[in-house]
């Protein structure tokens, strides 16, 4: 089977390119880029493929069966769609669009095609979020009633001034970045309950003054643009209430709180689990009067390539993952709804 | 200056009394508590005042200039009306009473008696919180613009089955218990901004099978009342708009994660504070291109002996203190919202 | 009512007289020891009861009920069946006595006058002890089919030259003295399974050289006794088949590792739990594909307290309880066949 | 000197033929192994030799001096017979055999023809090993009067379901795979003693249902074979009587105990050793009135390289080995025994 990857960034040289190259069923045929160096530095790189700039030409060759999308969020929604609908299976990079407006198209065009469109929610592959899954889905934590998700850095704003932080290319920053995974991860422990009322807010403080912002170390970009654009949330509160659980939501990529809390607590009458997100987990109950906590020990595989792997199988067999965007739409809408909901300072509902 | 307590049991014998004793403007003249036991064993063991069952008795007596209520809240209201009413000055303990119906009409006969009422709102007699409030006026802080508060415990429900999870005796459980703490720091810490919007939910989960509720200990009372009442929330969430910063609260007297995580970050665009509720606060900023952290070394006073002295001083002196009940009223009013939120499960406008 | 105390040494004033002084329902109303001077400082030191050194003054006075017997080994038997003769019910400490034939005359004497007898294997009213024995009952542990047992000390022979170490008084060392609350703890959570096989071999090393025996600290006595005898067991070995799980003992009062390894692990095939004796115990499983061990958290109450408490409860009720002579039987039977087969060198059938 | 390696899996791959190559009087002539494809990558992998899937090959060739058996242990006998009535010198792994009578047969034939057989005992080329049997040679440790050996992990059992799990391949588990060393360094450092009596137990419960046996690694193969077979023992418990100490065993491939604990205790009457398996270890004694302990620092040679270095010099020699086949026939026949008493439930007498 023959795969395209189409924008030859950090996340694909990290995780879709060796995760490929490791499934025994497909070969990289192009490496496509905007920025030719990108494209041609991976097919020197892996010795494999071609380079392209234009991913009409990826779309034009019927050997290609599928591709990864890795570029901005800006182009996900429009390289999708033409994918589709030129007979390609599409594994689209999280999160799945800018807006829920592009999103809702994007499964317009999926279910008028049938092709395969798959998002990167790959914590939807993780060992410990399965394993979360398993033991709410068994009974273990009762009835769970509410969820506090926390993605709380000091200083983790990505390349700031660059795409990261441009809300026309990116969409948003700390929610639809980093609380695209958390969400995803509530919603799928949960199983995809329906939204009910979302109220939040979005703070864009740190960030702004791209001169004076202090940093220690920087993900995704070393150095400050300082010619760059900033209008995007650096911090993020709401309050979901769902048909299941509420959810209390609270993120920053950059705060002054000098701490690293990330982590979701799943909270029911008769057990409790903390997520240490990309990490393990703790479970609390009680039993024979006692109180009791523990950290299952297990093996932790590669989510990545377990995600690469799922979405080649369910290309040659027609599988629905749980990575469908059918079942991203929930999160979608709701970081929409939280992203409206702190425009108009007023809680919006969705039932 | 003579002193009667009303209600001898664990905060007037941890902290009313030994405070009053310890002021030297002040005697104490009546101990009085409905159970007669309660009110001889204090005149014995702190040997002086006079033992009554009925508070009428003491307002009778003109000698008494003030008095303390450290009775359950649903006899806050009536007791301090009829206290002021009597031309009696009151330090009422927090919170003000059961509802914002109830504290409207304290306020209402504080105004026409122009006697002073004081709530024990304690924390503003706190060396960590008066450091805090000149922190954020001194602009340390830049622009306050999001207020997280924890108060999260893993088995902490007092005498479950008594008086504290009751409804109609305390008016609410974790909220109103510990929550009127913590949203008074803030309150007074921010400068008492008004409230804009209050979207909350409430859970009552973890206390309502009496029976079987697991603990390791109980504060309040040792044991359970298996035939008593839990009818409160042990656990409670909301997000709350002001005229100044977003407050996001997050509180639990019991949940299944086993941590506890009691402080408030208080995050402003030019640095944040964490108050470790109870103890001291870190500062984080930055400065010179670095980022900085520190936790300022002070002497930590009695906040209740500040309490009482302040209240002796006032009473005095006329001065009106940070802790009147015109300041506590913003906090009782928010309260009332929060749980009138989680009642409709929708956000509740105030402005 | 009345009670009364023989032996008025170590046990008895750190455990059995505190414990009946906090039982609402008794009097002491003798403290008994063959030293007047023991006798005459309890009775000074409780204010009450009367000083004797003849137990049988107690023993003719109609208004003592029951009466514990807290003497060396070698006078349970004799004192135990004279006080069931004379209508008095017994508490007497562990061991029941020195040999299984003195045990099977308890027993005898028990059956004929149906007086009650219950010997001081106070891990029976311990609250991890309990526990364990709920989670091997409900299944927790699935197959029990190994239990390990270590009571392994560097350096703590009681008394060396005194009763402890004579076996004509204690009837043993290590194990009767160690031993036999790990013996019966193990056969309480089994639920006292029968004895099959016993092989077993006991060790008199390290005291034997009662002028050279090295310590650095000794409990009952502060100093040796450099012309007493030291004749018993400081450390023993054995292997035990039960009708139950086999069975794997290494004690020792004394050795040359200097380690304390004070446990017991039962081993089953869906769980294990270790117990830290004296303390808290460890759960060890497995779920959905996960490894998991936790502390249950309890509060300990005092086992010492619970038995005296169930003691006077059963005098008076005529309850059983699980620690009446007639369970301790297998345990006494089981230490008596280690002894013989450590002196024969070979194993030992009883079924 | 020509060697041939018989059998070329981890074993021979991770410690014979690294050793082989840098002793400097070998050359390896054959890799010898019935799946062809390792046998030619090791010859790929080392640059020499020749690759072949029949052993008697190996035999016809007279240039061949001696051979390392590497083989699972249902072929150690055959194998090692049939070399040396062809008159190579035989270095065959650890344990000797399946059974006693097996190991009795090449003890025979080693005898006939007079050809070296040594066992992969490695352990008496260990640098901790030795010196602890100077220490209890020097009479350091007095009377040595028992010994304690445990071999107890969590979660190793080996490749399940495969060649280690299976008894008519590798004639037992626990015991006879890590049992082996063990027992060989007590008979080792105690001067191989006589053995007297033994009583054992042998479980098979962690093991038997491959499909749900949870892990989080293991050793010998990554991946459980769900149609594999499991009949051997994945715990052993052992009470032994010898001329010389007694020696209690407990071991464990898994249990449901998360501990680790590998060593062996050595007590005696002046002083003991605690040896941490596969480590250093720890002197315990007394001296001047007080407790002393100490562990003893030295250089950690490889104690593979030790043994392929005597063995070598051993066949150029003659010289007779501490891991000669009579000095390993003590164990061997122990082992056996064990394994009878469990099959009957009762102690065997060997004297």
């Amino acid at each position: 089977m023959k795969v395209a990857v189409i924008g030859c960034g950090t996340i694909a040289n990290a995780e879709h390119i060796p995760a490929y190259l490791k499934n025994p069923h497909v070969e990289i045929k192009y490496f496509c880029d905007i920025v030719p160096e990108r494209a041609h530095a991976a097919v020197e790189k892996y010795q494999c493929g071609t380079a392209v700039t234009d991913y009409h030409a990826v779309l034009q060759d019927p050997e290609v069966a599928a591709l990864s999308i890795c570029t901005p969020n800006n182009v996900h929604a429009p390289i999708a769609i033409d994918a589709m609908r030129a007979e390609k299976h599409v594994l689209c990079e999280k999160p799945a669009s800018r807006t829920w407006d592009e999103v809702q198209e994007m499964i317009r065009v999926q279910h008028e095609t049938g092709m395969t469109l798959n998002i990167g929610v790959v914590n939807r592959f993780n060992d410990s979020v399965r394993r979360i899954k398993q033991y709410i889905d068994a009974g273990k934590l009762g009835h769970v009633y509410h969820v506090y998700v926390s993605f709380r850095a000091h200083r983790s704003i990505p390349g700031i001034g660059g795409p990261f932080t441009t809300r026309a290319i990116a969409g948003g920053g700390a929610l639809i970045d980093w609380g695209v995974h958390y969400l995803d991860i509530v919603m799928y422990c949960l199983g995809d309950p329906q939204t009910k009322t979302v109220s939040g807010e979005t703070f864009c403080q740190l960030g702004r003054d791209i001169p004076d912002y202090v940093y220690t170390n920087m993900w995704s970009s070393r150095t400050r643009d300082v010619n760059g654009t900033y209008d995007v949330d650096d911090s993020v509160t709401a309050l979901i209430r769902t048909e299941g659980p509420v959810i209390t939501v609270h993120g920053a990529w950059a705060q002054n709180i000098g701490v690293k809390e990330t982590y979701i607590d799943f909270m029911g009458d008769k057990g409790g689990i903390r997520l240490d997100y990309g990490g393990k987990f703790t479970f609390y109950g009680a039993e024979f009067g006692s109180l009791i906590s523990y950290q299952p020990e297990f093996e932790m595989t590669d989510m990545f390539q377990n995600e690469i792997d799922a979405f080649v199988d369910c290309v040659q067999t027609g599988k629905k993952l749980p990575s469908h965007i059918d079942t991203v739409a929930v999160t979608a809408r709701m970081m929409q709804a939280i992203y409206d909901s702190a425009a108009r300072h007023e809680e919006i509902r969705l039932d």
